[in-house]
């Protein structure tokens, strides 16, 4: 591997998946960062552990950091997760933890001065998404301007890039880009609330516009059949 | 305690401790945030408690959070803290921790929303500093521009502040501003190496820029009468 350092933000979901696979394509070293943040179940790492392993990354490395002290979200607390939500039209779903892209790619930064990396890609997608206010464009670019004066290397002239390929990407592009890049698809993991050995719910919104995506791109979803 | 919420960011240092004196003394209602992020020793965060229990914070919430996974800092690693070196000119020391500011601003941001806090106070300063790229006004707009993009608050018209009422201040103002607010100094903690029962060196870069604010204010630092 003697491609240029990459940090790769992988949360074992679809979208993340989908950004390691473009990352390997496009010739990177890639180095996974994960994080057990006080999710309800470990689900996600399991699935981010077998992608990560799929894809030969460089190293990948779980870090603890607990958002739950904060409260605030039903993916960190005991509130309810919402099924059947998706299009009430409410502007931002309780599902939303609290600054966590900002939060994530602040420690990407940190990852990424240390390995001499320029890259972070992350897979936020604004077009078939939750609402969060971090997964927009202009909230990616504004953490760009901001990391490149927050670090030695930008004091040295050096640029980070947030890498975003699936941002303007609907769910079905998503899901063929992956099929295309030879995601193992049966692995990710995008449920906010799985039942037993991680079988997702169908009904919250992440299953909801993970199965709209499989249904707009004419493919069944692997991973209901485990 | 009926002043606006804020989150004030608390090293237990001479800094972040005049912070908080200040934000009490402009009414807030204090929600001090430390954290344990692979620190050498343990005597900040002591110090850290000892102040926001002086101030009679609301809350003192301490996050663990390892930044030494990532390795790259004498702060969190067995680098050897520099010493007698403040004045060699190098740009950015070895004891620089990759990207701290922001994940420790991003934390303080997620805090902040779930608290329903319009401000986070944090003690950089831009005049007796260590050259550290994340104390610079111009790094902390950019990112009070970011996270104003970053959150649901943001997004529904609320703004974000990040107050820095020592930015521009020198060292020796900040020990007299310190001392007219009634901080207990001899509680405060600056030194990155300190030896048995938390003993400043009082040779590292923190040790001789506070040796040179208490000398510039014409008083004796009460941490080494302890």
């Amino acid at each position: 591997m003697s491609g240029e350092p990459a940090i790769i933000l992988l949360s074992g979901g679809l979208d993340s998946s989908t950004v390691l696979a473009e990352a390997t394509a496009a010739g990177r070293t890639c180095h996974a960062l994960s994080f057990r943040y006080g999710q309800r179940h470990e689900h996600e790492l399991t699935a981010a552990r077998r992608i990560a392993e799929h894809f030969g990354v460089a190293e990948h490395v779980v870090m603890d950091i607990d958002l739950g002290v904060f409260g605030g979200s039903a993916l960190t607390t005991d509130l309810a997760v919402p099924k059947d939500a998706l299009d009430e039209g409410a502007a931002i779903p309780v599902t939303y933890v609290p600054a966590r892209n900002t939060v994530f790619l602040s420690l990407a930064l940190a990852h990424a001065e240390v390995r001499h990396a320029r890259e972070v890609w992350i897979g936020v997608n604004a077009i078939d998404y939750s609402g969060y206010p971090d997964c927009r464009p202009e909230y990616i670019e504004a953490f760009q301007a901001m990391a490149n004066l927050a670090t030695r290397d930008g004091v040295e002239g050096a640029r980070l890039e947030v890498v975003t390929p699936l941002v303007e990407l609907g769910k079905a592009d998503i899901v063929r880009r992956a099929r295309a890049l030879g995601v193992p698809l049966e692995h990710t993991h995008s449920c906010y609330d799985p039942g037993e050995a991680g079988r997702p719910c169908e009904h919250c919104d992440a299953c909801v516009l993970r199965a709209r995506g499989f249904a707009g791109a004419g493919f069944g979803d692997p991973a209901l059949d485990r």
